[in-house]
């Protein structure tokens, strides 16, 4: 008998073929073609490059590491070399004290351990200590999991809510669809509410409301309530009364309030600054009782953008001792996170600080990135709004552009014939004409009859004006091509 | 309304409660309550140190980790001083130009990027290339997805092959928990199978058969076989006429055939050899349209040890392109393994070669870790055997003792008493006397009515005869409590 796998797909589960993750996923393979049909072709498309602006993903477009995290990441892979003379030649006087400093916080000094499940205790002291001085209230070491970056998290945090497909989750629309996935994967009901796009993209507690209660009139338990602040893909950035009332309505109905702050570095608006759930929740003199809350956090994004590190943790108070056991058992079968990574988290919630050696080039090197990401953001916008029947919010933080498009009825028709989504058909068009990779904002869920696209901010400044002119020009040919 | 979450237990999925995974389980916890005593109060316990015999741990036993890996890692985290006339001084040169290679092979040369979702490509070729070499087959690096350590890779395939409580995989008894663990996280039906005790642990075919029977008889639909070789807990090294049984079995079956084989160079038994089923597969002119197979393989074990890096692949052959393609959705939700992991497992899989800078003295480190496990292995296994009511199988590979204890009817009844199983009150006495910390043989599974525990071969050699004499002293003690 030859395989069931090597044939049939009625041998996989249902909830991994049901699960969708655009971010890499049709228009992600197809370029791949392309680059690899350009490496063996020179000239074979009107384009000598991809740019893959469908992920946040920084380094891959060029942003260089920060200097101070590499060294000290070094030192602490290859600690043998910390003794010796040509060290202090090569590397700044700071980074091998931290470095010291982290070894000495890992029994035995040895980065080569599974560490506590929860990641390295001296690690967690620090971030908590980088959580206290962000928020003003206290942080226990104890309530930080490190994990492999903020996707593990999510899919921990989902496994523990959800037991059936009783258990819903609300989730705005649009979504970073991570989230849609790990509840599809972990077999709940994915539940939207919807972020209004005419106010930029604001939440509104009404539409919770009426969700939450049209969810459970169809039987739907609601267990959490996702917020991303600043928004993935919308790049609005919550007013702090607003974040107040999130923390009220979720404290009301019994929900957790997972709080993905991933972005909590990137925000660009002058008149808007991040303020983390935990944060407002301790301002309302909330404690563990009150509200159930998990802040995630990464290493991949802020000035850092250090995706491949695979570095993040999250903040889980509020849970009774009995469910603090069980999300450490769930931790536990998975042994720990990776060690750099953890080393990495502990560095971005404790940067370099006035006085140490490498403290003027670290900040050099931080407010170059973040100021040249706030002029690319506006640079993007700007550009998006100037298009025929192309709408774009201010990224007011994160690292991308959703703007909208009227697609034209004829494109739609066209999209329709092709059997894909109008914003997916032209994403491809888009692809095919400029080597640019940008997500279809069905991708990330939108209001019925509405069409986006996700494109990050992220190509370096210098190419900023090709590109913006690459794609005013495919624009005005596609709608050339399908206006009424 | 105060949060369900921080008061009870009924809004925790029981999928999750239900899991169990004993290797960081109670008797762990309470070693770090006595740890934490040693600490603020030297002389409170019988002995000064805890040892953790729990888990494959190495590096925190001292354990040294592989100087020319620890070179390449470090000058890919920072590869700004790779020119510089001091690194020469530093580093060895082969470690630099390996270094170089592999930076080349990433895009960008950027260790910081999120790599494709199955690792870096030119990473994959040079695993598949090891692999070729091992085996003396075709391996393609499109089969090769790089993760975090093994962990993760099986969480995938469960996560692929379980859509409900129908789907049963078969797991050797005793095994590593992870196989358990993962098949309650996802809502499948563990299926037992039995290993032989008395031939030294080994696995029968007609038990194979008669489980799958009982299964299938009972509505259960049998998706996958787990096999691990080198065993853990076993110490047993399959012989290479009963894998090619088990391949047979599996192609006739259909079922995917899950190869723990992590432990694959820790092998001490002169006369058994590790060797792939893929190999074995090939060697028996199966191809891709007979049997589904995959092989986990992981940086943590071996002689190099790094669990805290979390590298790892799995080889995934024999699906179709459809199944293929949900394989590379799931991992790419989680976007990709750590990036560091991917170079190492690179390089675990094509070290240094005779000719090399570093081979001389990487054989070196190689070698004295390999035969040191070999002995410490040997030692354990004739201590255990020389204690009173104790037989312990050979450990043929792996990291592990697995001695069976024969304990006495009035432990068997305190145990009762104290509410846990017999073997778990032993390992409790255990380390309350000595300070070494054992998993209980409940951990892992046993025919009913045996006891065992499992003890890892890794405190450093010079400290084993303490041990040994600590654990034969022990033993002395609590038969003479508790001998009939």
């Amino acid at each position: 008998m030859a395989s069931d796998y090597s044939s049939t797909l009625n041998t996989v589960s249902p909830k991994v073929l049901n699960c969708v993750y655009a971010i890499r996923g049709e228009i992600v393979t197809h370029a791949q073609i392309l680059q690899q049909e350009l490496k063996e072709n020179p000239g074979s498309h009107p384009f000598n490059e991809i740019l893959y602006c469908n992920i946040g993903n920084p380094h891959s477009l060029g942003q260089k590491p920060i200097t101070f995290f590499r060294e000290v990441l070094a030192l602490c892979d290859h600690p043998l070399i910390l003794d010796r003379s040509e060290t202090k030649a090569l590397f700044s006087a700071d980074s091998i004290v931290r470095a010291s400093q982290i070894l000495d916080q890992i029994p035995g000094r040895a980065t080569g351990s599974y560490s506590h499940s929860q990641g390295i205790k001296g690690l967690r002291d620090t971030i908590a200590s980088g959580i206290e001085a962000r928020d003003g209230f206290p942080a226990d070491p104890n309530d930080i999991f490190l994990t492999d970056g903020a996707s593990p998290a999510v899919h921990m945090m989902m496994q523990l809510l959800i037991g059936s497909e009783n258990d819903g989750i609300l989730c705005p629309i649009p979504q970073y669809p991570l989230y849609s996935a790990s509840i599809t994967l972990h077999g709940g009901t994915h539940v939207p509410y919807y972020l209004d796009e005419e106010t930029g993209w604001a939440l509104e507690i009404s539409e919770l409301e009426n969700q939450l209660k049209a969810a459970r009139s169809r039987g739907v338990n609601i267990r959490a309530l996702v917020v991303i602040n600043p928004g993935n893909p919308t790049g609005w950035v919550l007013a702090e009364a607003n974040q107040r009332e999130i923390v009220e309505f979720c404290r009301k109905e019994g929900l957790v309030l997972l709080a993905d702050e991933v972005y909590q570095e990137n925000v660009y608006a002058p008149d808007k600054q991040f303020h983390s759930f935990k944060k407002i929740s301790c301002s309302m003199e909330f404690g563990e009782k009150d509200i159930s809350l998990v802040s995630f956090h990464s290493a991949s994004k802020g000035y850092y953008g250090e995706c491949g590190k695979r570095g993040g943790y999250m903040e889980f108070t509020g849970f009774s001792p009995e469910i603090r056991e069980q999300m450490y058992k769930v931790a536990s079968v998975n042994l720990c996170s990776n060690i750099s990574g953890q080393i990495l988290t502990s560095l971005i919630m404790s940067p370099p600080k006035v006085g140490d050696e490498s403290y003027e080039s670290f900040s050099v090197e931080k407010e170059a990135i973040l100021s040249s990401l706030a002029r690319r953001a506006k640079i993007l916008e700007d550009a998006f709004n100037s298009m025929e029947g192309v709408t774009c919010k201010k990224a007011e933080g994160a690292l991308y552009s959703f703007p909208r498009i009227n697609l034209p009825g004829k494109a739609i028709k066209a999209a329709e014939e092709a059997k894909t989504a109008p914003d997916a058909f032209y994403a491809r068009r888009l692809l095919d004409a400029t080597g640019i990779v940008v997500v279809p904002g069905s991708g990330f869920g939108q209001r019925l009859g509405t069409w986006h696209f996700r494109c990050t901010i992220l190509p370096q400044e210098e190419k900023i004006p090709a590109i913006v002119s690459r794609l005013t020009q495919f624009h005005k040919q596609f709608m050339d091509e399908f206006r009424g």
